[in-house]
């Protein structure tokens, strides 16, 4: 039967999750290799993901003033180069355009790996006056990285993102637009891909290069690593000095201004694969579903079933549900297997007895439940479908991330939490050195995530050497 | 005054066409030079027109049935050479990565000049069967192409733009598409950026390297200059073979699809700047402009005035306007200016008379007439006066292309025509041969820009040869 054949074509998470995911991202038609390695084909139906991630995240950023701008995908060296930190964190792992047409080029340009240095060019040649600030800018653009391993969504060489450029008047005014941010960052992953998320500060080691300060947003996936979903960084006015920014403040002074950036990736699309899938496939949370709903008619040769499924469809439409009818000629079984598989969060079956007694089921793709419910005032039947969905895939992830949190005061314990429950989230107080945090990860195999001070650490002693602790610092494996 | 210290800082068109061009790009804030030549900052006033374009065309798109998706940067040295036409024109202009971190690469990477090669290398992996087709792709880009002269929105290093990529069964199934799209370009330039366009078929030497027939959209510029507004292309099916695509078809037969490609570009904001501007700046049409309607205050700091104001923006922004109040502290003078410079269609003028009398003063940026109207039911009138800008954009520049239109028969014809009326849209009679068209392009300075068979050539001869003419070209001199 063809459903079954569907299902024997991913491997079981459970066997082997990374394969498990490959086969996602490619059964699912979310991703197409190319010749070139870690550039891959974002196919139509995972780019139609991103596209709902856009516009709402867009909104977000429209709301609270931002403006999109566009700068080139080009960075001469010597202006790569301006911001020390910066450009030893970047330099190692840039695609270098050296020749233009059959010339060489006298500065070699790097293909963007991120715009810092772009917007730091402009914002010099813009800003003169505090009349000038802030400017809240941001582009959706695609960024290039010269990894060496590479993972559909999660680490390709080229990948889309959005990056957020701010530039302020005070210290503080920069802080807050860092934390604002963030917890637009958190919120929407919460509310929109149904993800929970902890939001904390990256340790020194772990900061942006060029950074003051980098806060993220960390999510657990179904196998117990962590992925970083989101950053944003407060900068202080170190790009502004490398970068000759001045403005001229009320006083009639020239003085420096603070600057901040943010970004999420398609990397979120990993994020939801990793979250919500399940071994029939993908599970796509409805705000951003390319189909909310999909139409499966029963015996679809009898007479009067298409009708009333295409005259369902255009009510489901007017209720502003993104819904597909399926009337190919595909067997019924195939297309449930086809839509668990690409993720659809709600199916709905109509047959000549449904129709006959006024009646269509409804059927969960993450809990499997079907429920017959009544064709009369469908839209919001739907609707309140696609919001149990939601609630569902919230409370399931938030569930298996509480099921994977373990507060260790040791690195024993830390170990022996990971050996009997398996890997998770792991909450353990530290000193604040480095040194003890390489020894965390070398010994108990778990790297900082983020310091994470809704815990306090009063009286407790560093997991590591023992001496007081200053933070709470959640550690995990990560992707 | 402020009001003609702004006006006084663009070069009179007349004057120096160009250089008015590049004041407008300045002072209307739409671009800004960075250290790589040819590539510049889409700065947010330009880009949010970008948004719009965007938007408007994307549905469009949708509606037609096409999906977005998003391919590589990067096409390898080798995948680029495997059809051979495509290659020679393009290789000469494009940017080459050779590193990738520190290492040297194998296959060098050029920064797609556009994306049939990645298109055909998808295409071939993943049509099989008639049933995977057609396939109506769509991606919102940037490309590269190393060009030696540049021009802000005109000619740029890098650009951005749509390219719809579409593989169909039959060759007539793809011309269909190829004649929809010029058609979808065609009704776009003139429904929402007032700009008529004529369209043709370009001629053998003047096609897309790789197409079988490229059509066009040509606009008229307000110096008597074609601009290029977008192009359609019929492939055939000679990419498909040079990349070896095949599908099985009914018949059970492995046989080769046919193929389109078809873009606009950034390119289209020059356009509408060359078509509507004039001496005191920018002139946006409608449903493009990023704000429809400036709400200026007269005598602000009077009581009641802000707060009428604030009242009107809210009522217009219900009514789906895009309106901006300026209440900042520069006088309402330095506001007109600026909001011209910037091509807001509608000004709306309210002070403590208007208030009184419950009117408002509406002024046309493309007119300049001012009309008292009544503050009641506010939200129709400025919508009506949106449509109004529209329609007056379009019969103005309807007007100034047929008044730069000639028809002739001999190079003469041509000569005099140019002389005493100035450049514009030449109509003469050609017989098809390339020496021909060489000949018209040496001899009386325009080069075709398309054939253009709505006018017949019945008894008409080549206006260079004598001989029997074949078609009716449309000659101009061209960005």
């Amino acid at each position: 039967m063809a459903e079954k054949k569907f299902v024997e074509e991913i491997t079981p998470m459970e066997e082997d999750f990374a394969q498990w995911y490959t086969d996602i991202v490619k059964k699912a038609e979310l991703i197409e290799y190319t010749s070139v390695k870690g550039c891959l084909v974002i196919r139509p139906y995972a780019y139609a993901v991103w596209e709902n991630i856009q516009k709402i995240l867009d909104g977000r950023f429209k709301e609270t003033g931002h403006e999109n701008v566009c700068m080139p995908m080009f960075i001469p060296e010597s202006l790569l180069q301006k911001e020390k930190d910066h450009v030893e964190g970047f330099a190692p792992e840039v695609a270098w355009v050296t020749m233009g047409g059959s010339e060489p080029l006298e500065d070699r340009l790097c293909v963007r790996p991120t715009s810092e240095t772009l917007f730091c060019e402009h914002y010099a040649n813009i800003i003169h006056s505090y009349r000038d600030l802030p400017k809240l800018y941001n582009q959706w653009v695609s960024v290039v990285r010269w990894e060496k391993t590479t993972r559909p969504f999660l680490r390709t060489r080229e990948f889309l993102w959005q990056e957020g450029h701010t530039i302020h008047a005070t210290a503080q005014e920069a802080i807050d637009e860092t934390v604002q941010m963030l917890n637009i960052y958190a919120d929407f992953c919460e509310k929109s891909l149904a993800i929970p998320v902890l939001k904390g500060r990256k340790t020194e080691s772990d900061k942006f290069a060029g950074a003051e300060a980098t806060y993220a947003i960390e999510a657990l996936m179904h196998d117990g690593k962590a992925l970083q979903a989101g950053t944003s960084h407060y900068f202080g006015d170190g790009f502004a000095k490398a970068f000759d920014i001045t403005y001229t403040n009320k006083e009639n002074k020239k003085v420096n201004p603070f600057q901040t950036s943010w970004g999420v990736t398609t990397r979120l699309i990993g994020a939801i694969i990793m979250t919500h899938g399940d071994n029939r496939g993908l599970v796509l949370p409805p705000d951003v579903a390319p189909v909310q709903a999909v139409i499966i008619p029963i015996a679809q040769h009898k007479e009067g079933v298409l009708e009333r499924c295409g005259a369902l469809k255009e009510e489901l439409l007017k209720a502003g549900i993104r819904v597909k009818l399926d009337d190919s000629d595909m067997s019924a079984g195939w297309k449930f297997s086809e839509y668990e598989m690409k993720g659809v969060p709600v199916r709905i079956e109509l047959g000549p007895r449904d129709i006959e007694a006024g009646n269509c089921v409804i059927v969960s793709r993450v809990t499997g439940e079907k429920t017959v419910v009544s064709l009369e005032n469908i839209g919001e039947t739907v609707k309140e479908a696609l919001v149990k969905a939601h609630d569902d895939m919230f409370a399931r992830a938030l569930a298996n991330r509480e099921a994977h949190t373990y507060r260790c005061d040791t690195l024993e314990e830390i170990a022996s939490a990971l050996a009997e429950k398996g890997d998770g989230f792991v909450y353990a107080p530290w000193c604040g050195d480095e040194e003890c945090e390489d020894e965390v990860k070398a010994k108990a195999g778990v790297g900082s995530r983020c310091i994470y001070d809704e815990i306090s650490v009063e009286g407790k002693k560093c997991v590591c050497c023992g001496k007081e602790a200053k933070h709470n610092v959640v550690w995990a494996k990560a992707y």
